[in-house]
C-alpha cells in the first residue's frame, strides 16, 4: 500500500483558527488572518476540541493517492460518505496484470499462502482467457478476489479526518484499513502536526473503550465509575 | 436479487407537495396537510419537477431490503453518499454457503459458465478451509469473489431517487445496477405512483443522450441544433 | 411554537433493529423482521447506542411541522445540514400580517417590552408602505426584525436527531432553539419512546461538561480524574 | 459586500483532471500527476462537464472570507448543505456599532431611503439600550433587522460551486446572493480559469430557461420543441 498527500489547503492550522475566530469577532476573516500568529493558532485549536466546536475543521481539504489497497479494504472505506473518491475501474480498465493483498495471518501459513497465490493466479488466468473469448471487463471482473488492488484519490476535510481516525485507527478495525489511515495521519502530520496530532482513536479522547472487549489500552466503560447527573 | 420496499413515509405525495406549498403559504404545513387533495399534490408536483425545484422530495424516504446482490454491485451502490445503508458483513458474517452471481455474457457461454462455477466452488471449498485452519473470516475473504452476494438495507429520499435513477437506469450503467435500480422504481410505482413515474433515466429529462455514445433512444447533444443565448 | 410530527418511517425502532442485526446476519432484512420481537429491538437499540454504532438510526425519519420560530432561530436550526427543510419564503409570502417572538428576558421588564413591541408595529407599518410604494417583498423585508416568525417542514433521520439534541438540549444552546428540540423530543417519544429517550445533552451521554463552564449538572472534564492510556 | 478567495487547493484544475484520469487508468494518481500537462488537463475538464461527470470536481475547495453580506443573505446561503461555514455569532459579538445593507430598490426612492435608515438607527439605538440594562446579546438582537451585517468563512468544492453558480447566478435568485455569487466566480475565474468558466447559470447550461417566466436570455422550455425517446 502507498498512501501520499498530494493536494491540502495550505497553512491549514491557521485557517482553522481563523475561521472559528471570526464566530466571535467584530471583525472579518482577512484581518484576523493578517493578525494570528502560531501561538494564537495552537491555543484556539486545543479551545475547539477539547470543547467539540469542530466546524471549523471543515475549511481544510488533504487529498490522499492511495495505491496497492485491496477492494475488501476499499468497500469499507467508501461507506465513510463525508469524503470524495475517484476509484479506478474495474469495469473500464482491463486488469491484465493483476495485484493483490495477502494478510498476515495467511502469509504466516506457508502451505496455505502458496495455495492463496496460486488459486488467485488461477483466477486471473480464467479473467484473462474470459476477455480473450469476448466477456466484457465488466463482467469478466465477477471472478477476480477482494484481494485485488485497486487505486483511488481520497479527500477529506479535517473534522472527517478526526472522525474516521478515531474509528479506524482503533484496533477493532480491520487492519488494512487501519494501516492506511495510520499512513494518512503520517501524512498529515508532516505539513499540519496540530492536526495530524489529534488524529486519536476513539478511546484517547473518550477516556475509556466503547467496544464490547478492550484491547487493554483502556477499560471498557462499564469497568470505569461513572459519573451521575446533579438532578 | 431481491428488492422489496420495507418502510417508507406514509402519504408520501401529499408530504412533498405539502412542504412545498408551505414556503409560499402565509398559514403552517399542519394546515395545508388538512385541505390538500390529491388533484393538487399532482399539479405541485408536476411544477416541481419541470422547474428543478427538487429539495420538497428530500422530505420521504424509501427503505429496501436487498439481496443477492452481487459485492460487485453493491461497492458501486454505495458510493452514492446521501444515502444510509446497513450492509452484511463479510468481517463478522462466515460465508459457509456462499451464493454468487454469474453475468449473462458468462451464462450464455455454456464452457466458460462451468468454468466459472467450477473455480468459484474451489475458492469456496479454500475459503472454507482456511476458517478451518485459524484464519479469521476477515481475512478469509480476500480470496472471495467479487460476485459473491450481499445483503443490504438501503434507504433513500425520494430526490435522491430520482438522481440515482437518472444515471443507473441508464443503458450504460452496468446491468445489475441498473436491474437493482429497475426494481426500486417498480417498488416505488406501487405505494407512490406520481414518484415512481419520475424515476426516469436522465436522457428522458434532458433530451439529449450526455454519454459519449447513444444508445439510440435520444442523439447526443452534439447531434441535436443548441439554441444560443441572447446576449 | 407549535411543533408537530407530522410524518415517521413506520415501526421505527423495530426498522433500526433489523437493518442493524442485517449487518451479522445469513438472512436478509424480511425474514429478520419477521422474527423481530420487540424485546429483541430493545436490547439491540441498547448496544448500538453503547457502542456508537449508530448508523442504522439512519434508517427511520421524521418529519416536523414547525410554526412560529424566529428567524434568529430558523438561521441556526437550518445550520444542521444532515436534514431537509422546506420554510416560508419571506420573498414570495408578503408579511402582512406579521407575528414575532419576544424572548422572556424581554417580556420580564415590562417598560423595554413595551418599546420592543412598539418598535417592531412600527417597523411592520413601515414594512408594508413599502409594499405600498411599489417596493418588492424581497426587499422591503429587509427592515424585518430577526424576531419575526417563520414556518418550516423539516425532516431528520434518527442518527442526527440524537447529534442535534445532545448539542440543542444543552443549557449553553440559545433558548428558543432549545425549546424547539425539547418539543421535538416530546414528540419523538410517543411514537418511539426507546428513540425518545436518547434524545439526550450530550452530558449525559459524556458523563461530563464539555463547555467552559458548567450549568452544574455535571462538573466539567477538568475537575474529573482522567484515566490514561495502558501505552 | 466584500468577498476574497483566502485559500484554495493548489492547482486545482490539474488535481480534477488527475482524479478523472486515474479512474480509467492502469496507474496511480502520482505517475498521472506527474505526465499531465495543462492541454490534457483541459480537455479532460470539458469531457467531464460535457457528460456530466463532476465527481472529480469534488477534490479541490476554495475557500472565501465574506464581509458585509445581510443576514437576509446568509440565511439563504447557509441552506447550501455541501459547503462549509463558520458565521460571525449575533450571540457572542455584541453590534454595538451596526452595519447593514439597503436594498437599491429603496436607495432609489429618496423619502423612502431616509426613513429605512432612521429606522434602521433607531432599531439599533433600542438594541444598545437593551444591553445597558442587562438584556443577552443573543435575546436583544431579535430587533435588529434582516439587513444587518454579517461576516462568514465559506469552504465549497468545485461541484458545489458549478451547482451553487447554477440556480444563483440567474436573474430570477435574490439580488445580493446573485452578487456574491458573481464575485466569487470572479475570484475563481483568477486562480483556475477553466473552472471559474464553467460557474454558469443553469439555462447556459440546459439551453433553455427553467423557471416560470424567463428573463429573456434563453426561451422557455414549453417554447422550444422537445425530442422525443426512439421507443
Amino acid at each position: 500500500m502507498q498512501v501520499a498527500l498530494i493536494r491540502y489547503t495550505p497553512q491549514p492550522e491557521e485557517t482553522v483558527a481563523a475561521a472559528a475566530r471570526l464566530c466571535y469577532s467584530k471583525v472579518g476573516a482577512m484581518e484576523i488572518l493578517e493578525k494570528m500568529d502560531p501561538g494564537q493558532a495552537d491555543r484556539l485549536l486545543s479551545q475547539l476540541l477539547s470543547s467539540g466546536h469542530l466546524s471549523p475543521f471543515e475549511h481544510v481539504s488533504f487529498t490522499f493517492a492511495i495505491e496497492g489497497l485491496s477492494r475488501a479494504a476499499s468497500h469499507q472505506l467508501v461507506r465513510h460518505r463525508m469524503a470524495s473518491y475517484s476509484q479506478q475501474s474495474q469495469r473500464y480498465v482491463s486488469m491484465k496484470k493483476l495485484e493483490w493483498v495477502t494478510p498476515s495471518t495467511i502469509q504466516r501459513k506457508p502451505e496455505t499462502a502458496a495455495t492463496f497465490q496460486a488459486l488467485v493466479e488461477e483466477v486471473h488466468r480464467f479473467y484473462c482467457r474470459m476477455l480473450e473469448l469476448g466477456v466484457p471487463a465488466e463482467d469478466a471482473r465477477y471472478i477476480l478476489p477482494n484481494a485485488a488492488c485497486t487505486n483511488l484519490v481520497m479527500t477529506m476535510n479535517a473534522r472527517e479526518l478526526i472522525h474516521v481516525c478515531s474509528v479506524r485507527l482503533c484496533l477493532h478495525a480491520q487492519w488494512e484499513i487501519r494501516e492506511l489511515f495510520t499512513r494518512v495521519k503520517s501524512e498529515v502530520e508532516v505539513v499540519a502536526p496540530r492536526i495530524g496530532a489529534e488524529l486519536l482513536i476513539k478511546c484517547d479522547r473518550l477516556g475509556y473503550c466503547d467496544e464490547k472487549e478492550s484491547c487493554g489500552l483502556y477499560p471498557t466503560r462499564e469497568s470505569t465509575p461513572q459519573p451521575a447527573a446533579a438532578r
